[in-house]
Parts: C-alpha cells; sequence; structure tokens
C-alpha cells in the first residue's frame, strides 16, 4: 500500500518531520511518500494562507495518484481543500484533523485542541462543528507561529505545554495537537501529562490505511461526485476537470 | 460610493446579467463596477470548482481596491472564498448567499433555497448551518447546470419554476434563488408564486451599500486578522501577503 | 421612502436620540419618522416591559403605515413584538437585534453583545438564538438601567466600556450595543477599542432601506398571514383585526 | 390548595370546557378557578392574536393571585405571555405547551404534536425548540380554526383524527393535542389510536399542583426578577409595576 | 396509589433516606414503597457501575409492578436503566434527573445541577442534552463520594455548599441536587441560598403522581415497544422477555 | 496484536459470521479472537435487551484482558455497554456504530443507516446524535429481526436490499448496515448500488488496529476513569472493581 501525504505548505522541513511521523506508525508494507506542496503558502495561518494552498494540494495528489498512491492525506490541520481533493480524486483523502477527531473520540469524552496562533482558532471550531464534535471539543491557541516550531530556541515547546496544562485543568482527557508542526511532541506530551495526546499525521495514515484495507473509495454520488469537465481559464487552466473527469 | 461586483467564475456573460441586476437596484451615487474573474472556472458547481475559483476572485478584489472599491461583492451562491477574501482585504465583503439569508430571514420564518445542481446542495446547506439559518431553511436542487441558465430553450426556467412549486407546496414562506445565474428571474417569480423571492446579488447591493453607509469594515482582530507575511511558492507567489498586510 | 422608527418605551428623550441616530445614517431621500410609543412602558427591562410595550407599538405602526411609512423599525433591542408587528402589516417591519446581528455578522465571526441589566441576557439569548447567532455570539450586561442612559454623571459610559474592555478581552471581533438608548455612542466606542461596534438602530435603518429598494415585503402565507378578523374584547376592542386584514 | 386555570383568550364557552377538563384530573383538596380573560381577542391564532391576549392574561393573574391562587395556570397552547406571567407573580406559573410536552417526554421518545391552524405552527414549533424538544417533536396542523372546535357539525372532529393518523403512520409513539380546545378530546383519541394522547391543560393541572406541593415558586433573580418600579403610559398605566413589585 | 421508589444501589441507608424524601412531598392516599435494588453496586459513581444496576433496577420494578405498583421511580440521578425499564413495564418509570429537570425548568431559565464526583459530570452532561435542556443548564461536581454523604463529619455538606455559591455567582437562577443522597438537604439548601433548589426524589413523585392521575402510561410502540420474547443465556436467563412481554 | 471481538448477544452463529468478517479484513500480524458472550440475550432488540447484554460484555472483556488481548471491539450496532467497558477496562474499547460512522464519514458527506426492527431507529438516532453525525445521517429499518438475518429463506436480503434503494433515492451518498448481522453482506450491496457500504465489524478492526499501532488507550481522567473499589451485591458481586481498579 503506498500513501500520499501532502504537506500542503511550501516548507520542506516540516514535511520531513511530517513524514517521519507518518513512516513511524505506518503498517507493515506501507509506504509513505511525503511530498511538499509545489506551490503556495510557506505556512497556513488563517483563512486567506488556506485558499492559496488549495491548488498546490491538488497538483500533489494529482501527481500522486498518477504515480499509483492508494490513498492520500492532507498534512494540515485545518484540513486545507478536503472537500476539493475528494470531488477531484479516485482514491481516500484523509484529512489530519478530522483523522484526530475521530480517533480521539474514541478514547475520550472531553477534548482539547491546541493550535498555533489565534487566528486559526475560529477556522478549526467551524471544522470541528462540522465534523460534530462541538460539545466535546474545546479549541485554543498557544500563540506560536507554525514556522517558530520548526526553530530550536523558539520558546515554542514551552509555550504549547502551557496551553495543554491550562486545558488540562480545565477538565480535558485527552490532547490533540492542532497543527502538523507538532507531530514529533506526541509521545513527550503524554508521557508528560500523563493522558493521550493525539497527533493527526499519526492518526491520518491509520485512518488512510482502514480505508484502503477496507475497500473503501469516496462516495461519487452527490457531494463528492467528480466534477463535471469544463473550461478554467488562466493560470489555473491545467486544473480544469477533463471530459473523463481526471484533471 | 463604488461597489464591486466579483463574477468569480469566467463566464462574461453571467457577468453581464449580474451587473445588470445589481444596477437595477444600486441607491443613488452608487457605481456598481462588475468584473469577471480572471482566472478559474466557467462555472462553479461543487467543492472543486469553489476552490480554483478563489485566486482569480482575490485578484479581482485587489484590483478593485487598488482602483478604489468600498466593498466588494462576491457574486456566486456558495461564497466561494468569502472568508480569505475578508481576511485578505481592507474593505467590506459580502457574498450572495449570506445576504440573501439576512434578507429573506427579516421577511420569512420558512424558507427555501432552490440551487442548481444536486451536487451544490451539501455545500449550500453547509453555508446555511454556518450562517445560523439552518432551522428554517430547506435546500433544494432544480438540476440545471449553471450554464445552462445562460442559454434559452435550455428547459431551465421550467425546471427551477416545478422545484419552486415543490417547496411552496412543503411550506416556504419565501424563496431564495441559489446561483448568481437566476438573478434576472426574481421578479417575474415573484409576481407568479405570490410570494417574495429574493435575489442574491440585489440582496448583496444593499448590504454592501449598508455597511459603506455605516462605516464598517471588517474585523481585523482574530478570525480575519490581515495574513501574516510570508513566501508563496510557484505561479501564486504574486498572492503572498506583503509585510504591510497588502497582496 | 419614509421610514417610521417605533421607541416601543415611552420615554420622549430616547425617542429624540434614537430619531437622531436613525438619521445620521438615512440615505439620500430617505425620511425618518420617529415616533414614541403611546401607551406602556417607559423603558423596556426584561419580559414584563416588553410585553406590555406591544399594544402601544401596533398603534405606532398602524398609525405609521396610514400615514404612509414605507417600512416600520423597532428600536428596542429585544425585539419588541416583532412578530406580531409583521403579522399584522403589509410593509416591511425591521428588528434592531436581528439588525445589528445579520450586520455584525458580515464583518466579523465573534460577536459580543453588551446589553444593560442582567435580567435583560437570557431574553436576549433567545432572540439571538431564535436568529442563528447562538454559536457566533456571546451576551453580557453592563449593569446600567436603561433610563441611566439618558442621565449625564449616571456612570453608565464607564460601566459600558468596562464590559466591552472584558468582551474584547475574551475574544470578541464586534460589538453590538445591546440597547437602542447607546445609539449615541457606537462610533467614540469602535474609536476607542479599535473595533466594529455595530449600533442596531443605524443598523435597522440600512436593513429598512434594503427591503424596501428590493421591493420586499413580509411573507403573508404561513407563521406572519395576516391575523383572521375576530372580536378583540374591552379596551384592547380597537386592535380586532378587521374583516379586510386592517386593524 | 387552589388553582387559577386562565383562558387567555375571551371565548367563555371554551373557558368552561378547559375548567372542566382541569377539574377531572384535580387531586382531593384542589380547588380549580377558571376564569375567562377579560380583554383581548376571542382566540388566539399566531402571534398576533398572541401578543394581545398578554394584557387580559396578567390581569387575571393579579386577579387571581390576590384573591389566593396558589399556582396559575396560562391555558393556551402557545403559552401566551408565559415569561411575563413568571416575572410578575408570585406564585409559580405553568403553560400548558411546556407541561404537555415534559409529560410527554417521560413517556414516549417520539412525539407528534397537533395544533389547529398551519399559521400556528411555526409559533408551536418555537416554543418546542425553546424547551428542548425540538429533536423529539414534530408539529403540524389540522386545519382547524380555534372557535370551531366549539361548533358541532364543523368537522372538526374528522380533521384533527385524520392528521393524527398521518403522525402515527410517521412513527409518533404519543400525540399531544396542540390546543386548549382539544381537551375534552383526548381520552377518547387515546382509545382510538392505542397510544397515549396528551391534553395540556390535564397536564398543567398535574405540574401545578407539583410545583406547590413541593414549595417551589419562580426564581426571582435573573430573567424572572420582579419588573422594577416604573411608569408606564396611557390605558395600560395600571399594569405598572408598583414600587413594591407588585401590580 | 402506590409509588414504587427504586434505590438502584444497593445502600439501604440511601434508601431509607430516599424514602422519607419521597414520602415527605407524596400526596394524600399516595403510599411510598422504597425498596433497596437486590443486587449490583453500593453506590453509582460513573459509567461502570451504572451499567450494573440495571439488573437489580429491573428486579425490583418487576416484583413492584406484581405488587401491584402504579409508577416506578428510579431514584440516582443518572436515570439508571430508564429506558431499559420504561420498555420492561407496563406502569409509567419516572427518573429523577429528567423529573428534577423538567420541575427547574418550569420555574427558571438558568439552572445549575450540582452532582458528586467530577466523573459523573458527563454522564449527566449527556443525559441534560438527551432531555434537550443543554442551553439553560450547566453541571458540575462538588467533589464529594455518593456514600460520604452518608458519613456525618464528612465535609460533604460545606463541600456542596462551596459548589452551589460558585453556580449562583455565576448566573444559576435555581440548583438541582445531582445525587438522590442529598434528597434531604432542599429546604435548608434553599432557605441559605435564596434560590429554588430542587430535590429529584421529590420531584420524581410528584411526576409519578401526575401521570398515574392522568391515565398516562408508556408508549408502546417504537422505541419503548416491550421487548421481543427471546432467550437470555447463564445467570441472567430470569430476565427474559416472555412470550407475553412480561418477564 | 491481538483484537478481541465480542458479539454481546449469546447466539454463536453470528459470533462466527462476526469473527469471519473481522479475519477478512484484520492487518498481518493481527489476531481475531472472536467470543460469545457467556450470559444475556440471545439478540439485542431495544433498549432492555440491550442493558441486559452488558454483564457478558463486560465478562467477556476481561477475560479477554487477562489473555492479552489488545484492544476490544463491541460487535453489536447500538454499541452496547461502551462507556462502561472503556470505563472498565485498560485496553481500547471500539464500538461497531461509532467505527462505521467515523469511517462513513471519510467518505460521504450523506450517509443512510439501515438497522434492523423499528425499535431500533430511536436508539441508533440517540447513539448518532451523541457521536455528533445527526446532521448527516438518516436511521432506518428495514423490518427483520436480528436472528432472521441468520435463517436462509426468512426474506430478510430482499427487505434489505429494498430498504437501501429508498434511502439512495432519498439522497444518501454512503449506507451503513445498521447490525453486527448484516456483516457478510456489504460488498455484494456495494456492487449492486454502486456507492460506498460499510459494515461496522470490519470498520471497528481497522479503529482498534489504529489505536494499539498509535500506543492509544482510553483516557483514564474524567469520564472513564477507573471505577471506585467497592462492593457490588448479589449474584453481580464479582464484577465488583477492585482496589486496583481491575474486575
Amino acid at each position: 500500500m503506498k500513501l500520499l501525504v501532502v504537506n500542503p505548505n511550501t516548507t520542506a522541513s516540516m514535511t520531513a518531520k511530517i513524514g517521519e511521523a507518518a513512516r513511524s506508525v505506518a503498517g507493515a508494507g506501507v509506504e509513505i511518500v511525503a511530498v511538499t506542496s509545489p506551490m503556495g503558502p510557506a505556512s497556513i495561518e488563517g483563512f486567506y494562507d488556506e485558499a492559496f494552498a488549495v491548488p498546490g494540494l491538488i497538483a500533489a495528489i494529482a501527481d500522486g495518484q498518477r504515480a499509483g498512491a492508494d490513498a492520500a492525506i492532507v498534512a494540515c490541520f485545518d484540513d486545507t481543500g478536503l472537500d476539493a481533493a475528494r470531488s477531484f480524486g479516485n482514491i481516500p483523502v484523509v484529512g489530519i484533523c478530522e483523522a484526530a477527531l475521530v480517533t480521539a473520540g474514541q478514547i475520550a469524552k472531553r477534548i482539547a485542541v491546541v493550535t498555533t496562533l489565534a487566528r486559526s482558532v475560529v477556522p478549526v471550531e467551524e471544522l470541528v462543528r462540522r465534523y460534530g464534535y462541538a460539545e466535546r471539543v474545546r479549541v485554543s491557541a498557544c500563540d506560536v507561529a507554525v514556522l517558530a516550531l520548526e526553530e530550536p530556541g523558539s520558546g515554542a515547546r514551552s509555550k504549547l505545554e502551557a496551553e495543554i496544562a491550562r486545558a488540562v485543568a480545565g477538565g480535558a482527557e485527552a490532547v490533540v495537537l492542532g497543527c502538523a508542526g507538532m507531530a514529533d511532541l506526541a509521545k513527550a506530551l503524554s508521557a508528560r501529562f500523563g493522558l493521550p495526546v493525539v497527533d493527526g499525521v499519526a492518526a491520518a495514515v491509520k485512518q488512510a490505511e482502514a480505508l484502503v484495507s477496507l475497500g473503501l473509495a469516496t462516495a461519487k454520488t452527490g457531494a463528492y461526485a467528480t466534477p463535471s469537465p469544463k473550461a478554467y481559464a488562466g493560470m489555473l487552466a491545467p486544473f480544469a476537470p477533463e471530459s473523463d473527469g481526471r484533471t
């Protein structure tokens, strides 16, 4: 089984970390192909960056699908372009926010999601509500920019720990790390706080393996129907759905 | 007052119709500048097209803002890129779905939204839920492709009327037309069915006029904060937020 | 266009302030007719006062409608008698709470409503929920009686500012003033706190202008159907719906 | 124990029926005092009538309270003025819609409320939602005017039965009669359809008995706080809260 | 009328207290039969204990029903086995959590439920949500084990009062005692805090009296249909539904 | 990895079918241990049977845990005793309803759950709501008793297909089989209807594998805390939590 893990931002060091997290939990015989988006924002912080990460994400999924990927993972916690990616492709597509929530939801009732910047709280809350976890989840930010997670000495780790401590004091039974760039910290934080800490990248690998093993692919009637063939103008023309529904 | 009306698809005939609908309700001294997106899909039908309409939309808003627009309207019923556009700019941005719902909600309790294709029902339902109107609104499709609305003889009008008739029989007190391409039909349909029919383009013009008149602009703390400056790679580089927060 | 602005309480100084706020934002050619309710409570604080403000409100709307008003505004933040007024009349009726919420909702995700007394918090929360904004809005009170807003030296302004400061610290991106008697403070508070502050009276003027410009009136099938003709006993007899549906 | 049952419309024949229904279930030693509202609409059908029923209701409760009533019942299914009545008085006040729902909710999961006219469906749905029963209750109308229930030969009974049959076919496990004027039919309908049929008047008598027996009265902090003393103008002056909180 | 009050835990001293609370509010001619569950946990604290309390509860109800009980009360605040008990029997079954909420909901808008241990907060919140009271109710724990309520000198009373004080400071208008073992404290706490305090045992007695007086029994179509006859294996064989639907 | 699959009813033929379904999707190196509950109902149809299936379920999990199981699956679609099982054990516990929903939710927006008898619809709807999928899921019954699924010639298959056809006509994009006894039918039904059909048993195997691979176990603070040590009376005494938290 070959799983494509797309980092929808364009920072390769983060892709490396994500790939490592994915490989560390991948099942026997599962190949992880971690790719960096070929275009768009260096990090995804809020609604604007998110929108501009979608074309690169789709390009990466199209490439991966042609290269034989069995499923794709969108490795950014705002599940960038997830619905578009599901409409586009023939393979299952997993988002790390959704994967983390469904995983945490099977081991805890009250869940804290700790994300990076305040501006990302509302976008994540909207995802949480859409996925149906609003009554069980509280989202907060630790006030760390995404790329600061890549910089030793940025103080990111201690800010993150402080925010987790607040969440635990408020009754959280499990913690979800709200950024793909935190993927390497889950085990240490779980040990430190004595409760389950879920990393979305790892969770998504197992959800993707599950869907592939079960022979399940995205439903193609209704909301995720393959896009109708039509012209796309300008520099986005290469993304136009072809008459056979493939880009 | 100058209002920018962006058709986020690239079909100029639809822009003409939208511009006309906007001008027919614009207040005295309000200039309507209707523009066609410079890139992306010829029509927006479902999640995939929607994602690829955002760059063109932002480009059009950036141009319009530089040219002195006081507010912008996103003239596609799935409110394509609305959150990104609000984060981006300094001027208010109005979506035609949200504008239509807040308008209809002040004159009726039970509202029917009639959109084009079945694949658009779920995306519109998700908007309706996000805006808070789920308990009062039912969304259905009339099974007409967006561009068929531009073609005389396509049978689009009669399919639309049949779906409205079903909604009225089911208790709808007002109807919202769920596609910018239906903007020219509101008055005739209202007369035919004897109840209020709301066109989102017209509704959005009045909401934009309202925000500008009130001196209100998008909140710039929290979810709509101006994007942090950062690099965007590849062909999307021109969209990178600048250090002063303008693209 | 002639807009009737009804102060549903019987305090004329508040009507003057409300009328001024309305006129300050009214469009060209829009005449504001601000009237004080002819009967009922001097201020509306909680469920009991609210119920006794409805007859005077309806009387004022009936008069205004006969005098040619194109739309009516209910200028009390608990949207006193709004559903009754919409059922009664042939002209659109706008409530300042609903108008403020739909306005703020187009420029911010998280909204704070600051009202007067603690006893008004639950009634306003019930409105917020009914209008669909519960997930985005927090309601709190600044512990100022409505009429204290009319008295220089009452300390009302500083209590209001303290409550707004608390709301902003809690993540509010925009503020809605939860009493018609605060209509004169919006601009100064917006400047002071650096975020949008919405006054419901001004917002309602623009919503009423919008509905009239769009040729939209209240739906008359279903919940807002004209009252059936019937006798009303006692001193309320003059309010009985006539056989032709007009009072 | 003395229970005041207020028919908030002014039709004495309906009061007689309501009083009889109340007395048929009243406990030993419970005196039922059924009164007709001294002013307002002959029947309550929709938002407009409802608003004009409140002054008469409050007048009746004030009288009843002075005469020693231990609790009051508002015997109209839209729970006319219930929040105002609770704010006003010192005795518990029970609404027949709320009483019927809490009763039916303890014996069935899925409940059908069958009300009179289509225009009452939305007001009742809003009550149902406010009371928290929206997920379990469906509201429909049998297309019978309230006073037609008083007229032999009006065909009201068969229309009501037809609507109940539809609800049962749709999965309803219990039925709530959505009008005080149906109070005499519960037992016969229950026998005919073989499932519990709840009449709100009877249910309310038992809820009022319960509150009185338990020594519970309306909370007087927060939303139901006694109205602040203030002037009421015009013909509503007699309803002004006095300085000691009694009208 | 004979009301069976089942203490679904096996601690007889708590049954005595519950029986006393029930008798103190029972109507004239109402006999209270308080029984201790014949098997299962000594106290019910969280999901695990709750599950093991059901067989004893059903056994007690079966016995009570055979002995002529007219209704049964489940006297544990997590409404242990309530749905199973309603499916089982022919008599109405009342839960003390549901009874307390419907009672408190008729006298207050904002309600605090104070339960024993933190682990019981989520189970009670799930009940509150299921019953439809989530928007009005906050649940918290006073950190007292159930059986500590039986021990003089345990400090339980002062911890409970401290938690109530916090709830009142947070806006609660009424308090519900979230454990049957607190049944003796309601009156004193109401006097001390000056607001209504509802004990679920007392509330349930009145709800059971109400249902019996109204001639209402559990709906037997749909969710509460009598269990289909089938074999039960092992030591649970005596609980198998018989072919005539009785155990 | 060793996964315990508990059939919480006592029908061994169903356990065989469930075990086969589990083994057909289990990963390399995953041992499936399928066990039949040692006591309780022959099939689980509604609230009553469900309650009596819990002791046998816990006994089976306790045995399995002692024998080295890494995770447990509750193989009945009403997720019988799932919260109790999670509180009890040290290993992750997966329910087939929850597993099926989180799986289907990653490949479709609108999901139909088709269960057996009408009496199970409400219990499943309550699960769906609790898990957060209510807005996307419709539950219906195909009117087949659980054990009829085991009998060739019972007509069960055609009734199930008829109900799926109805769901698809109503807009379902994916189907979830709402009974463990349907586990063998998923692939054939998916082929016949041309959309994803999810069997909960298979889905649960992959979710359990995922949790074990990720090193995640049930949170043990809060709602799922290990039961406090205490006595259990009567025949349930063996289930009492021991002082070290193991039964």
